[in-house]
């Protein structure tokens, strides 16, 4: 034993009690509200065939360089999942009579065996929130709604981005004709994170001229009246702005527009998106990076289950390492322990006790083990446990036990037959 | 995309919704009460170094057949978890100054590449929690009042049988000596299980003789007075009898013994328990196999961590697997929505009372797409959503909505600014 290094792979980490408490109330947190809009959770497997995996991103063969393989003993080649996109889009296909609308929810782990960096690990938790089965823009501007509920009871401040695929596809094709979408879309993605020289030198190295490179600045700061006006017949850009002003209703409606920007260059990287995109940011905040995003696709579960009907969805992810990032850095050390007892002679009563005021839903922690008092009552004040016991045998010949607050130093007293009188105080 | 079968990987599942609100129910109670029991969570890696891993198997190399191994794009031997005993031991053996006692609990995936049977997945949830570094038998009883009160919690009313593995092996060695505790053991453990001529038949293989198996009959049938006066001297016999009593004392003072009998043949198994053990059954129901078990392993995280210092520990497990058999069988389909609404040319204000609702707590669907209504209100009462509020452009003109209660018929009516009066009512 002896001779083993006892590490941690590389990109994976432990959580302390300290750490998880607080990312145990993150998901937490989230899980209620997801459930409060209606999504129900669906667990899906970590293990899968790599060939169902692999189908997805045909294309994208550096991702599946990411993929974890391995095989079992008979052989059979699987792998790590790598997002919870694949494993619902196989779910789905899977269901003899799936009921559309579909909701569901997921948290869970999944791996990628890429670069190591911060906020990029090798396994970490994804928490994604997706429709099938809905056309109508009430449920893009319902997920923001989430979003808002969601970061309101996290106490994060947020601001959330929006923009429309259809409205960017549509301005790009007008400018640079169809073929150079995707190219361009990866540049305009950039717009807020690079300088205007980089940009230009990346769209010359996909071929523009200085008059494309113009007209896009020009258009993407054109507002939406002045879009319509400029392109009547671009049935693309005005779908899109038909989709975006439906959204802007309801967000009017729902009284959040205010937490709202529409970001007309804002793509969110994949063009897996087919409407609506939105990504999230933290306001006033050392995180940067989205904490949140997502938007509508409602060609990948389509294609996934290829039965010839349309499956149009939706879907948000929350970035929970981001979040995490953002909620340990605030949050002050919390002991976990509501009353700590010290038995003085008193073990089996203090077991009974300690029984009792759990009942009641207390976390209670007990002293084991014999230590001199002062030690545990200095580690109990280090720890900002709230309340103390001292359980002697005095007490227990008295039938009373007596409750320390650790702050104000106040004490009651309490019948050992009467417990449950303790939540008349604390 | 059509050329790929999509299927599940042998042995493991996806989870429904319905399912999963099960599920999630069984965990979500389960970490409530090991808080309240001074447990604080831990999180570890699923993906490990493979040399970590199977340094503790050392002798059992059956189990490392069973571990699933892969390699990272640096060519490093990893493996899955096999089960969370390995990560928690590792943890605290990397902590620099871990401060004992340390109480933690884990739920996690774990993995296991052997043959699939009903209850053995290739993937599952475990469930455990543990103690570090208190010797006295206050915390083997107070596992066994946290499985008491976990099951109270969750209505399952069981039996806890409990042992002492000194008191097993002491008898075994008075018997056979103690070069065949092991073997023995695992046959004592099957007492329950087998018939008289099988067990004879597995002892007359390990070499017993008649006089041996009939002692071992005897024996386990004594009570612990007449143990202790039959073996005066042996010393491993006194102190696992000494150690009973005392849990027992605090079983009286808790009052759950009697939840719990003692079981004299109750080995559970594993050669790692060196003191008391527990093995939690299910009454009147159709699962036979434990659905929890633990007790005290002196030995294991000593020689993990193999600083000279001793590390006691205790700790249980809970079957998720099999609690979540038994509660499936039991609970009736119940939807996990509360009020389902249907905006009839209503979309915008059905949106807003929906995020109303839910801010109150209450979890809200809408109907998104056109459908009939009395399909709709079929399909409600199909997965028993109690309450349906149909919203038309007449009851938005009277600034009002109207709740039904779909057992009752009931029909409440509320002003739309007024929504948090609902609370009174359901």
């Amino acid at each position: 034993m002896q001779n083993i290094k006892l590490r941690n792979v590389k990109g994976t980490f432990d959580f302390t009690p300290n750490e998880q408490r607080i990312r145990n109330y993150i998901q937490d947190t989230l899980k209620e509200i997801f459930e409060e809009y209606g999504y129900e959770p669906l667990e899906t497997p970590t293990l899968c065939y790599y060939d169902v995996l692999a189908s997805k991103y045909g294309a994208g063969a550096e991702i599946l360089k990411e993929v974890y393989k391995l095989k079992d003993q008979g052989e059979r080649d699987l792998a790590l999942r790598y997002d919870l996109t694949v494993p619902f889009a196989r779910f789905t296909a899977m269901q003899k009579d799936l009921k559309l609308p579909f909701k569901r929810y997921e948290i869970g782990k999944v791996f990628r065996d890429g670069p190591v960096k911060v906020g990029r690990n090798r396994e970490f938790i994804q928490c994604d929130v997706d429709v099938i089965g809905v056309k109508d823009m009430m449920i893009d501007a319902e997920f923001m709604d989430l979003y808002v509920k969601a970061f309101e009871k996290l106490d994060i401040d947020i601001i959330i981005e929006y923009n429309n695929k259809k409205l960017m596809n549509g301005i790009i094709k007008e400018i640079t004709g169809e073929d150079k979408i995707n190219e361009v879309v990866t540049i305009v993605d950039k717009f807020k994170k690079m300088h205007k020289e980089e940009l230009n030198k990346e769209f010359k190295n996909i071929g523009l001229s200085d008059d494309n490179i113009e007209s896009l600045y020009t258009d993407f700061s054109l507002s939406l009246e002045d879009l319509q006006k400029k392109y009547p017949n671009n049935n693309l850009i005005l779908e899109g702005i038909k989709e975006i002003k439906e959204v802007e209703d309801y967000l009017d409606a729902l009284k959040i527009k205010d937490k709202t920007v529409f970001t007309p260059t804002l793509a969110r990287g994949h063009n897996i998106y087919t409407g609506t995109v939105f990504e999230v940011f933290a306001q006033n905040s050392k995180i940067t990076s989205s904490i949140g995003g997502g938007g509508r696709y409602d060609k990948i579960i389509t294609n996934f289950i290829n039965d010839g009907t349309e499956y149009p969805a939706s879907g948000i992810s929350f970035g929970l390492e981001t979040i995490y990032e953002i909620l340990k850095e605030r949050m002050e050390h919390k002991s976990g322990i509501d009353i700590l007892i010290v038995p003085i002679n008193t073990k089996k009563e203090s077991l009974v006790l300690a029984s009792k005021l759990r009942k009641l839903g207390y976390k209670v922690d007990l002293i084991y083990n014999n230590r001199k008092l002062n030690k545990i009552l200095n580690s109990a004040n280090k720890e900002k446990i709230p309340y103390v016991i001292i359980l002697g045998d005095e007490e227990v010949k008295q039938n009373i036990f007596k409750i320390k607050n650790m702050n104000s130093g106040e004490e009651r007293e309490y019948l050992l037959e009467n417990v449950e009188e303790v939540v008349n105080d604390i």
